[in-house]
């Protein structure tokens, strides 16, 4: 594999110093760009983009030939494990996703296979493979899976939830089986981001997007232990570098602390936590991730360079710093508009750095 | 007006001691009870139940007939002020709301009225007398309004919102323009709310949905000012007793401490916040209200006494506690469970306050 000539990134991510803050962009491959959508057009739909790993790694690709990103993550999505499971994964147009065979009981659970990922999940293999090639070291490859919870209400739901009632109703009513469905997707989300990093993924994420409609006591004892146990069982040296972890839920501003002491490397924060708090509470156990409001690409570039300006002042003087938004990047966005984020980061953080 | 003989919520609204927890439920009258889809099939539509006080005084005290409530809630909804300022409120069947006229710019926002709740909010005033007359001083009645951000945000995006993309354009991009639809949004509720007083309210009750969405910063610079100039300039004694006013910010968690400063009487508390916690912030400031997970009352009985019993742990033995959900209760849930929940108050409660 080629020799990564930026690494910005990870060296933030150990909270080593570096020359200014690095920056990339939650969900920075997809549909506020056009060629994104030209060859989401080409592949018909978005499982036969995200399954074609030439075409996953084209996207993957877009977002750093047009801008100046100190990382890539895989184009894929967090329900490529319920899609290996067989539970029937369609995308509706315009729809989100669906599953056809939600799961609710635990007979239903106890029939579930944990999946191979290096056959069912092979073309995700196959396009971390090509995106390593093809990045030539030019930036580092994020891998990436959802959380066993997130993941979990989904396959229970049947989709797309606002409130959650069914998913509720299992932990609630049934925490054992839940339990049950949990510890089979922790085992297959760790199989799934092993085979990601033995394939040359140079860091993990992992997505709690629903962590945060949870009461802190169901946070704790549904969401929480299974991302620990996935933390402590993942692959964490390769190519002679660390290969950070980094953990996020959405809404989890309340429990960051707890976060910080499940021996990971960092911490995604949603923009509704301010960092200069977020890094007391953390005490420099981790770095963090984050923080600009997604809406702030909504106004115009300067005043978006003020919000930049805010974010970077909030975590101040010091490593450990990874710039992001607070949560993906919203279809409309103008892609102008995140350049001159992008531009701003440049400009501005160099400062904290020295 | 008939002599309060239940007034344990107001007790408990003003940390004074009670022989049980009172309780009562956010969106107690509504979807879920088949006497409530019946009104509001005879009343053709959502705003047709809404503008007729006769059949809106009906649904108010429908969840009264069937519990043992501490409180009933004016059956209305947030939107009754952009109603009023003639933006043209829509329900459409099984969509939500819609609004006809957006209000997106500085001389549209500039030409909106402030309305004179007594002549085209009448109806809402009306339902409030009638429900009062009819309560025969059973339980105190609570009126609300909605917080002016949250209610900002749907005239500025014509209905509901999962993202905000024009509220944040608006906010980030021009701010004075949003300050100047929050000033007249502030004052129409502070008008709206002392006309519900006066007109028979005995509590009031601010809810802000959609603070949650907010950065430290913007919350604290869109929404916290205006519910705090609100609060300032209500009606706080009538009939001899103080009226006190509740303030909700769904998802302000990390916000309790600078809100229970803004001299109300009580905070909503959400499900994702402990009531322990919540305590040690506001440090016995305010009051506090909440927070049972309503995704509990999908589970069974047993679940949901457990739960319940949880909760009242949390505030633990004190004064200041009134029993509600984390949030509003959600369409599909039995009215047994809820029957079920407020059972376990009545029984667990009592040892708090000995």
């Amino acid at each position: 594999m080629s020799e990564l000539k930026n690494d910005r990134l990870l060296r933030a991510l150990a909270r080593e110093p570096v020359d200014r803050t690095p920056v990339w962009i939650m969900r920075q491959a997809g549909r506020y760009l056009p060629e994104y959508r030209a060859t989401r057009a080409k592949a018909g739909s978005f499982l036969g983009l995200a399954t074609n790993p030439e075409l996953a790694c084209q996207v993957t690709l877009q977002p750093l030939a047009r801008y100046p990103l100190d990382a890539a993550i895989l184009f894929s999505d967090i329900l490529m494990i319920p899609k290996a499971m067989g539970v029937g994964l369609v995308f509706e147009e315009g729809e989100g996703p669906r599953i056809e065979r939600p799961v609710r009981s635990a007979a239903e659970i106890d029939a579930l296979p944990v999946p191979d990922p290096s056959r069912e999940l092979r073309f995700v293999m196959d396009t971390v493979s090509l995106v390593r090639r093809e990045l030539a070291g030019r930036a580092p490859l994020i891998g990436f899976a959802g959380s066993p919870w997130t993941v979990a209400t989904y396959m229970i739901e049947g989709g797309g939830s606002r409130d959650f009632p069914k998913s509720k109703a299992l932990l609630y009513g049934e925490p054992k089986a839940l339990h049950r469905l949990l510890q089979k997707l922790a085992r297959a989300t760790t199989d799934y981001l092993n085979a990601q990093i033995t394939s040359g993924a140079q860091a993990a994420m992992i997505f709690d997007t629903w962590g945060g409609i949870l009461s802190t006591p169901a946070f704790l004892e549904f969401s929480l232990p299974y991302m620990e146990q996935i933390a402590a069982d993942l692959v964490r040296e390769r190519e002679g570098r660390r290969v950070p972890v980094i953990l996020f839920t959405k809404g989890g501003g309340a429990w960051l602390e707890r976060m910080s002491m499940t021996g990971v490397d960092a911490l995604g924060v949603d923009w509704m936590t301010e960092l200069a708090g977020a890094r007391r509470i953390v005490f420099d156990r981790v770095a963090l991730q984050g923080n600009l409001d997604p809406g702030v690409l909504f106004a115009p570039p300067a005043a978006i360079r003020a919000e930049v300006a805010r974010v970077l002042e909030s975590y101040g003087h010091a490593a450990g710093h990874v710039f992001n938004l607070g949560h993906g990047v919203q279809p409309g966005t103008d892609p102008e508009h995140v350049a001159a984020m992008i531009a701003a980061v440049h400009e501005l953080s160099p400062a904290y750095h020295r």
